[in-house]
């Protein structure tokens, strides 16, 4: 609980402008884009510097007081709802571009800065930090998330574009990790033990990231399918024929019927694929699509030759699908399945989903970043009627367990957070204890974002 | 010190044949490639399995025994000097591959395979495993140390391909991180903690390595320039322009002459750049290469349009760099610098690498992986002879704190081993406290390679 005492003392660390108990602001925090259900903090405040973060931890850790850093709250897995209550950190005042150095490719930013306005900044230099998870989310909640998104398959997750960072243990301590050089074989790689820890280890306040260059060309196809089974057999043969593309994804027939009805699109209500190669040839960008044309002969139909105006509607559809299907079911909410699997078991994984969906009588949809295994399946519940959220926490369990069975892992972008904690122990057997010993080292009074992860 | 009962407790594990105490095993057991003087262990294990592994670091923990896991000794910063004796455990009999599974682009193997057996494994299905340190290192060897070598500008580092580990802790506990889905954002990535660990932290027996498919194309180039600077600056520009080649390696005019002399190359002899890029495109490559036409137009020769064969012997040239100033020099030992910057300091550092050759009065050649800011010098000494060894230290101890200064690192890819260890308090600061926090959580008796890295 935190005590009158030690609002005031936050108060003198951020000045009391910086600091909120307000319902609204408590409201705010108390809930993310997931299913989870909320929780409020007893205070938020804005940081505007790791020094600042740094006095409040020092407070934080020797009262126990539990501390969430806040990013985006675009989050799906209720990662940052502060089920204990404590402090908020939201980060979004810490927003700065601190250096661009076009001529290394990178940048040094700070945490609350959103990807998108950070491509703003970077196009002008024709360059670009490829992860986009679709949600506007910020630099620092996609570390403490490592994540992907339609361009990882390319590119990278988005710890794989970190070089440093700065973080702020609970003890207070401000420790930067990494340098500027592309590679490095210095020592234990203490970066990648906070890229991915939502929030359990220490709040994310600086980031030097590694950039690409903007690619010069791309071409989109987008490839319907007889049946499901052979849209995902079809992922693995374009993998498995070497393609790289930018972007893979996979959407079953409802899926493809929303996104029509609600953009326009016109596109066959099957089984689709929808790829995108980028790159500086385009001859190159021919080739590849040649391939694909070979390995999709039997497709139901096979586009390719999409213009610049319709590849971007066809993207923004499918960024969309999480908010078309808000939109489509006003009353309805959702529990977002998101696994990963082996190439060669992805037709498997979709082909069990799309069975745990009638076998637990839901409506849902399924779609996913192919390329890298990734499943989505979005399973519709009427909140507070009936055994609805039971079935669908059911068939989420049941294709969670599905995809462990395959060699494949629970949360393949969305993290851990609330959602995926009971399968933990399942997925990691005996390193999870390791997980535990590393969280109880770093931080022993456990006051980063409790309840979450482990 | 191992006790006699401490050898016929080994003895019992592994059997009388698999542990030596045999002179000539303690001695090849003493040195790796590096200029650091040998130590001897007091006695050498071949384990066959983790389970053996498991009972070994059981007895070695409860003994306090030092045990320093052996590759390939293939190392070049002293890595596997067992410098507090004790136990060396060489996994070259754990070389098997455990599972190919071209289909989803993966394979599994025992950490004691080189990975030159492995690639010749895995052509058949038309994959490889791209890492390529130049000597014949282990799979295990390089995950320890996360080597990069030639091809890791575009295909990353070994530590980019590992997607499962199997690693046994000092208490003999066995642990399995990692999965087969190709990414995965479950819990905290502690593969990447033993990924470059050096053996400090724990053994790893086995590993699950995601590949590549064999690049149909090549097209290789070389570049001569008038000056070192210009060859230098060219890095940057190339890398800048967004290409991406599978190699991108510099060489001085020494360094050249030396691999003309031994192999017959007939190069010009002035500071180059080798080049190579890889695809499934022909067009694609062709594109590439006119771009590095506009960039180097200034540069003293360009040769393009290599064959198979004279890319080869370049190729193979460059990797027996360091083999042929020893065979060039025969009574003399050389220091390897290996550092890394920022690409558009890297004119910077291969100038200062220069002069400092010339302040020390010291003969030497630079080369490295400059796609990636990568830059070695061997630094040439007669062992016993005056005061030759300390100005190759000297100059080293300066070469490295300038790549620190103008934002690099320490060890782009050799390791920390013994040689490094001297500047890790300047290149990670109070980072280095949490290193050594996380050694004494995981290995509290400190008998994993004990006197490196940290």
């Amino acid at each position: 609980m935190l005590e009158a005492e030690d609002l005031d003392r936050l108060r003198a660390i951020v000045g009391p402008e910086r600091l909120s108990t307000g319902e609204s602001e408590l409201e705010l925090h108390s809930r993310d884009e997931s299913h989870h259900p909320p929780s409020r903090p007893e205070a938020v405040v804005w940081p505007r510097s790791a020094e600042e973060i740094s006095a409040i931890l020092k407070l934080a850790n020797s009262r126990k007081i539990p501390v969430t850093p806040w990013a985006g709250g675009t989050s799906l897995e209720g990662n940052p709802i502060p089920v204990r209550g404590g402090l908020v950190l939201d980060m979004r005042l810490m927003d700065r571009v601190l250096w661009i150095r076009p001529e290394d490719l990178q940048v040094r930013v700070e945490a609350g800065l959103d990807f998108v306005r950070l491509n703003e900044r970077l196009e002008r230099y024709g360059l670009f930090f490829p992860p986009d998870p679709g949600a506007v989310a910020t630099i620092g909640g996609m570390v403490a998330n490592d994540a992907k998104g339609i361009r990882a398959m390319k590119y990278g997750s988005t710890g794989d574009h970190v070089l440093g960072l700065e973080v702020v243990l609970p003890t207070g301590e401000i420790v930067e990790l990494g340098s500027r050089a592309w590679r490095s074989s210095s020592g234990y790689d203490l970066k990648r033990l906070f890229i991915g820890s939502e929030g359990t280890l220490a709040v994310i306040t600086e980031v030097t990231l590694g950039l690409s260059g903007l690619p010069a060309e791309f071409l989109a196809a987008v490839v319907s399918f007889a049946s499901l089974a052979e849209a995902a057999r079809a992922v693995a043969e374009l993998v498995g024929a070497g393609l790289v593309p930018a972007a893979l994804e996979f959407m079953d027939e409802e899926t493809v019927a929303l996104i029509n009805k609600f953009n326009k699109l016109g596109l066959p209500e099957r089984p689709t694929l929808f790829l995108e190669f980028q790159g500086s040839s385009r001859a190159a960008l021919e080739d590849d699509l040649q391939l694909v044309r070979q390995i999709c002969a039997g497709a139901h139909r096979l586009e390719t030759g999409l213009g610049r105006e319709e590849r971007d509607r066809l993207w923004e559809a499918r960024h969309l699908i999480h908010d078309t299907i808000r939109k489509a079911f006003p009353k309805v909410a959702g529990i977002v399945v998101d696994v990963a699997v082996p190439l060669s078991r992805y037709p498997e994984l979709v082909e069990y989903a799309k069975w745990a969906l009638q076998e637990h009588g839901l409506k849902g949809y399924l779609f996913g970043h192919a390329g890298l295994g990734g499943l989505h399946a979005e399973l519709l519940y009427h909140p507070g009627e009936g055994d609805e959220l039971d079935r669908a926490e059911a068939a989420n369990a049941a294709i969670v367990h599905r995809a462990l069975e395959l060699g494949g892992t629970a949360t393949g972008e969305h993290g851990v957070g609330l959602g995926k904690r009971r399968f933990m122990e399942r997925e990691h057997g005996p390193s999870l204890e390791l997980m535990r010993k590393i969280k109880a080292l770093l931080d022993p009074n456990g006051i980063m974002n409790p309840g979450k992860v482990l």
